[in-house]
């Protein structure tokens, strides 16, 4: 891997071998950053090569990707090369002169966290493992199980008891070894801990493995390539965790580092009112988290304690940009008004950005005329209970042209 | 249009030119069928210029598609471009040494019906029309719905009142119209054409439009080019209404006329045992239709009374086709064998073609050398309840890793 230097701490600096199991750092226990030799990259790459590639996966980006040359990144599932949309309809709605949507349920798990998944499966057989465990009771779950399965990986997957059936199904059907824990998340989240280091699995935890934003970061050179190897002026999305944002962060930081793009997006960060901790410590100007409760029904974003915390809040801070909270109807009214205006149908937390992309819009607090990216996280078949809750009635009627005639006329 | 002849009816041989609007034969009542010319085709369009082709998605075939060459095709969702993947796992268990998935579920509105949408919502344009209607409970409604939010047109969508609550949630977040009839889904079908003749909207019905199966065929372009332009030995698919094996069909013949393929597949025709009206005739060898109840949980081909049946059954005689009907056990337990062993997660209509390839193997009905392409049509996140069904059920433990050990322990 000549295109990586090493594993170096967030927090304190210390620099390690960047081999595939490297979880925490063996000196503080901080978050591991991957760093890369961009003059190496440069010698192997460029816009154009990348632009000609057939691959249409995340793959495509190989050459900026912490996986050894001779790893096969071609037997697993399609990961990456989703869809960007020009918002047109919903753009003129809010005003705002040019804004996309960068449909990233358009995976084959439905959610971004494929491209976490993907990554870890590579590193997985990179370091020799058959076995790959988390603990999650959502996408990261599930994407792990779909990714797993269709390259022949075991999985154990940790889930706190209260894991509504339907989040199971998908990775139960995925074969994944689903244990369910009689207990909250972080009792979940220990007792994972505790199987993998006994059992000796690949760690999928993206609280711990610095390899899986490394993965998602791959969201943000398509965003680039799409608007013709440019960063747009702002990049909305949900943030829970964090590692999610901060793999966007790091992925534009990549693209202007080897000279790709020219200057860098504001990146919005839109948190729930009910659990933003993240914006809490962005607005008041702290590196120190203050936990939070959980009460918001973006399940995917619903974290009190974000393990990503730091690389979430210094990338928000480095990129110059905003903050806002969001109420559970503003979220739900985005999922329709999204739908309604691009056919494309989110999850809660999926449209999250996106009805943070209103508020701000709402305040004036977006140039007309700039360009902004709100990153759709996941698929909205992934919580119809949710969207039901916002979903307008059908108009009843009897089967005859003259009483729906007149059903028509009482709308108008 | 000078790639398209001309608009000819499969029963009587009528011929009509090939305006948007048309649907059935203003002669006999019978189904439409769009004629190419192939020389023409052939002039403009080649394998290699296609496959250098940049753009993703089932336009990319254009030059074979019945479109007006200034036709706005890029304007809505990224229809099509879905991968196909080598089950490896899956062939071995089942013996079959060359099985491929198709995962068309990996579409926009996650199903394969997105590519008929995609081609309404661009003859509607073409007819001058701003609103398109269908009636149907299921992908069909959905993907219009979809693709027509994406291009601003406004939809009517006719189900009967028992249609459940979550396929009609997907429908309302796209924005759609939803007339809930009281009555079956003959009366609502009837409603919605007495509608759609009363206010000139444009037709989406399946039955009806014969643009409809010039979308769906696309998949068999997919699949010959991202085999090297070639067709497989076997095509199995599940069969309802008759119009996707009839497209898929269409476009093997494309494709075949055009010179660009040197074989065609053998046709799989796979329909659940309570519902297999198509496959009753063919085995018959008659092309009268014996309509026959809805007695199966794969709603998607649950058609009593086939629309194309007509097509349908010629499509898989011509191809020297094979037919298999299955249970619902053995629909369930395809959802979890493809999943498990392929990490892709169909629901039940979309798994029922890999359900009888499983059932043709244990028979011994398909050569252990043949190639094998099975298309799973429809996401699984589309029918969370049936996929429950086949589930295993998780592990429980106690938060304590002694208790895990012990509870792993009886599992050996």
């Amino acid at each position: 891997m000549k295109q990586v230097l090493d594993a170096r701490c967030i927090v304190c600096g210390a620099e390690f071998e960047a081999r595939p199991q490297v979880t925490l750092c063996e000196r503080c226990g901080g978050v591991l950053e991957i760093e890369y030799d961009y003059q190496y990259i440069q010698s192997v790459t460029s816009p154009s090569k990348i632009s000609e590639s057939r691959d249409t996966s995340m793959w495509r980006y190989k050459a900026f990707l912490p996986v050894q040359p001779e790893s096969d990144t071609d037997g697993g599932l399609r990961v990456g090369g989703s869809p960007i949309y020009i918002a047109k309809a919903l753009g003129k709605e809010i005003g705002i002169g040019r804004l996309y949507i960068k449909d990233d349920g358009f995976n084959p798990t439905s959610s971004l966290k494929d491209r976490a998944s993907a990554m870890a499966v590579v590193k997985a057989a990179e370091a020799g493992m058959d076995t790959i465990a988390c603990s999650s009771t959502g996408n990261a779950a599930s994407s792990l199980a779909g990714n797993a399965a269709a390259r022949g990986f075991k999985t154990y997957i940790f889930v706190p008891e209260r894991a509504p059936q339907g989040k199971l199904t998908q990775l139960l059907i995925y074969g994944a070894n689903v244990v369910s824990v009689a207990g909250d998340y972080d009792a979940t989240f220990r007792l994972s801990t505790e199987a993998i280091t006994r059992w000796g699995w690949y760690n999928r935890n993206a609280a711990i493995n610095p390899y899986l934003s490394e993965g998602k970061k791959t969201v943000a050179y398509e965003i680039a390539e799409q608007l013709g190897w440019q960063a747009p002026d702002y990049v909305a999305l949900s943030v829970g965790d964090g590692c999610t944002i901060a793999g966007v962060w790091k992925g534009f930081k990549d693209l202007y580092a080897a000279g790709f793009i020219d200057r860098l997006p504001k990146l919005i960060s839109v948190q729930a009112e009910g659990c933003c901790p993240v914006n809490n410590a962005v607005d008041a100007d702290t590196e120190n988290l203050s936990p939070m409760a959980e009460d918001t029904l973006a399940d995917s974003i619903a974290v009190g304690v974000p393990r990503n915390f730091l690389k979430a809040v210094r990338a928000i801070k480095e990129s110059d940009g905003m903050t806002v909270n969001v109420s559970d109807g503003e979220i739900l009214e985005a999922i329709a008004l999204i739908g309604r205006t691009s056919g494309v149908f989110g999850e809660p937390a999926g449209v999250t950005g996106g009805a943070g992309i209103v508020k701000l819009a709402k305040a004036g607090r977006i140039p007309k005329d700039a360009s902004v990216v709100s990153i759709v996280t996941g698929n909205g078949l992934k919580d119809i209970a949710n969207a039901q809750k916002i979903a307008k009635p059908p108009l009843k009627v009897a089967p005859s042209i003259d009483l729906l005639i007149e059903a028509f006329g009482h709308l108008e």
